[in-house]
């Protein structure tokens, strides 16, 4: 056990390390690491005198809030699994997670649906309301020591991969978050002082992975419920925030809520968008920043597996591989595929997940070969960097060709008019599948189209270009990408020959 | 096996990522990434095909090359111990080595020590020479696959810590390493490119550290034999070398040998040393560089324990940990003392070594604790930073008074005259112990033994200052350290009490 490191022996260390430095921003709520530290230990004891054992799960019902990251490091003090559940779910999806993992714990924020699901929880969990009840359960347990928990427990459960309708949890190990923010430290180049503002849901991998890597170097975590703009603008100036999680319409969003200059918002490392929102911040020339931001992920690899930064110039749009993993882009036969083929993505290594929970089955299946299948196809370039070609399961198939959604995707993004696109298969008689784009266009955009499948032609092979165009407002997502399902349901896709 | 990432793996991936990238560059060796792959696949089935088994130790005598680097990646792949020995040692020392690890095999380069060696060696060991024999071994081997090996496996032997007059073997696994890496890829920013001069010891993990990391980051890494002034000027320029091994009077010497600004030395990210160097080369800003370089290590956590960079303004000068380690600071009862005492520095964690070869005894007493015991006594400061006092066992003895010698040698390295020093408890009839200084002064210096009695005065309790001063030309060192073996030996030291 001396060279295991589980999350609750980061913060043990950091309040030893960091007695002066704020760990937690929430509100009015300040908390230095050692009271981090203290109302950890007192919320593990107190789970524990709940029934809370090894291996149990407790499970957050709420928007964000610095008692995510308490619940998590209490649970990692413990040896237990904590989920922050995605508060937007219907109560039939919540429901679902809350039967799915049989938590012994739930922590709950009042609404429609959480307060529904709690008058009819009978069944052995303890229901915590956040706010006040949670506080005096923080209060009610005694500093105490906690035996030692390997760091190769899971530790955090995050839903995703929906294969079969139904969403599977994705534990993560403490070893495998501590390799990931390890990562993330190397290729965001975050340092001592780092302050991340957690205005993304902490429910997904993309604002999770960045406020554990905060604790990692023992930087501040500040929480903000959800995303609003003038928010974050005054918490950016407040806090001296570093980074926040924004993309896209997001940093339009608040560069427009500080159109006027009222915030300073210069101690933002963030990378560069637009001339406005450059001269609001600082732009950021860690490899994270200095191309494109991002890489490829996926929650089951603890976040990012591939990182642009590291392929700066490179041919694969993905980039290179965590330097804490490996990668290799595998045949249907397990063997590795040349270069230039398209396979799927498998990875092996420091930061990969445990497993789904209680998914025996498909959790053979997908390390079936001792690499973790991704499900998702790729391509290694000649220059070693990766391209990320699109699921599996949703490779169209028209007459003997493969066409995959994400490169049409690509191309059809590329038009000036097109705000946003997806890709699905819909039945065809005479080539099994036919490609039909589904395309959300820029406000005043007048783009037709004949104009679409024209723009696609002359980028990508024939055969792949769009036989049927539907435009809709927004395409449906789930975190960052396409809801593949919904589309299919709303323009009669499927008979995927993958799925 | 989904989680384990050895060094041979990380070689593996970026054959894969990294086709064109040059890993290795030796005098007129240039290897790329898929090169140095397949050298050493070839060289571990050649050494595979002469006994070497999981477990088993390869030695190598001889001085920096980029077969040390392809022997510890052929060790990696095969489950084999590699060792790099201190060619520069005697004989004598040498066959301690040899007979403490008894090796499968031994790569040696010819000189009187290691050419009386082999001819004496008997036994098991299979002896290759480097050059010539060593090229036909790597060309014997077929590339193959071999079987997985687990990332906690020992595979890298450094010798260190003659607690008892003879050195020991500290075990590293691959996931240290790596682990340390990662913490060196942190701090000292290292990004894609990175081209490390290998122009200090390989058999220190001073070096080592840094060859590693380079390899982890997918960077360049460049060997000379030994440290040469004028070549390493030329590497600098010839390779685009981002860092070297270098300090104190080595800058100097390349900042003189360079003094005509002959070669271009630009490419160097490196700390700011003087005027004429800063000139030369690019100042880094990154944290490893940013404050006074460096922090507290031993080869037994890996390389560095403790980091100044994470530590800036902080008041301990051995700064904060590794993000990847927990550090404590424990009384001899093994409870933790409270900030401001001194105690020993203990550690666990992610970069900690698997114990010395063959010494169970020693093992089970450095790890009593469940913490490795570094022996090194430390304290917290208030601002949780922490502060190197000295090796346990020299700690002095003198009346009531404990006297920690790193404290001494510190201020009488503050007195301008002062070109190094080393401090010693010697016997003494009436207070047990008294403190000798050992003492080299800068050219043509004039300082007595009474000004710098009376320097230290000024700065510590008076029962600090040393009783006696002996000047001397050169501190004998053991890697950083002064050799305090040797100044007992040659200034009448001994009897302490910690001993």
């Amino acid at each position: 056990m001396i060279h295991s490191l589980s999350l609750s022996d980061v913060l043990a260390d950091h309040a030893r390390s960091r007695p002066q430095v704020t760990a937690v921003v929430d509100g009015d709520v300040r908390l230095t690491y050692p009271e981090l530290d203290a109302r950890v230990t007192r919320l593990a004891d107190a789970l524990a005198r709940h029934g809370v054992s090894v291996g149990d799960r407790v499970v957050w019902l709420g928007q964000n809030s610095h008692a995510v990251l308490e619940l998590l490091l209490a649970c990692s003090r413990l040896g237990a699994i904590f989920c922050p559940a995605n508060w937007r779910q219907s109560e039939d999806e919540l429901r679902f997670i809350v039967t799915d993992l049989s938590p012994a714990a739930v922590v709950w924020e009042p609404s429609d649906t959480t307060t529904s699901l709690q008058a009819q929880s009978a069944g052995t969990a303890v229901w915590v309301q956040a706010g006040e009840d949670y506080e005096q359960l923080v209060a009610s347990g005694p500093i105490r020591e906690f035996p030692q928990v390997a760091d190769t427990e899971p530790t955090l459960a995050l839903y995703t991969a929906a294969f079969e309708g139904r969403p599977n949890a994705a534990l993560l190990s403490s070893s495998a978050l501590i390799a990931h923010s390890a990562s993330l430290l190397v290729v965001r180049q975050m340092e001592p002082g780092f302050t991340f503002l957690n205005n993304g849901p902490l429910f997904h991998v993309g604002t999770m992975m960045f406020c554990l890597a905060t604790l990692q170097i023992g930087g501040t975590n500040v929480f903000t419920p959800a995303f609003d703009p003038e928010e974050v603008c005054r918490l950016i100036d407040a806090e001296r925030v570093t980074q926040a999680f924004l993309f896209g319409q997001m940093i339009d969003a608040v560069a427009k809520a500080n159109a006027g200059g009222k915030y300073d918002l210069s101690s933002l490392s963030f990378v560069s968008h637009s001339a406005e929102w450059d001269d609001m911040i600082t732009v950021d020339d860690s490899p994270w920043c200095r191309s494109k931001m991002g890489g490829y992920g996926q929650t089951e690899v603890g976040g990012m597996l591939t990182f642009l930064g590291l392929a700066e110039g490179g041919a694969g749009f993905a980039g290179r591989p965590n330097p804490l993993v490996q990668v290799r882009i595998l045949a249907p036969d397990g063997t590795e595929v040349p270069a230039g083929e398209v396979g799927e993505i498998c990875a092996r290594g420091k930061t990969l997940f445990s497993g789904y929970f209680a998914r025996p089955d498909l959790n053979a299946e997908k390390s079936r070969t001792g690499w973790h299948h991704t499900g998702d196809l790729g391509r290694r370039e000649p220059d070693g960097t990766i391209t990320f070609i699109g699921p599996k399961l949703r490779m169209i198939k028209s007459g003997a060709e493969n066409i995959y959604p994400a490169e049409v995707e690509r191309a059809l993004k590329s038009h000036p008019s097109v705000a946003d696109a997806a890709v699905i298969g819909v039945p065809d008689p005479d080539w099994h599948q036919a490609v039909k784009a589904v395309v959300a266009l820029k406000p005043d955009a007048t783009t037709t189209a004949d104009d679409l499948v024209e723009h696609v032609r002359t980028l990508l092979a024939s055969y792949k270009k769009p036989r049927h165009v539907a435009f809709t407002d927004a395409i449906p997502k789930r975190g960052f990408t396409p809801d593949y399902d919904a589309l299919d349901a709303a323009h009669g896709g499927g008979n995927y020959p993958g799925a």
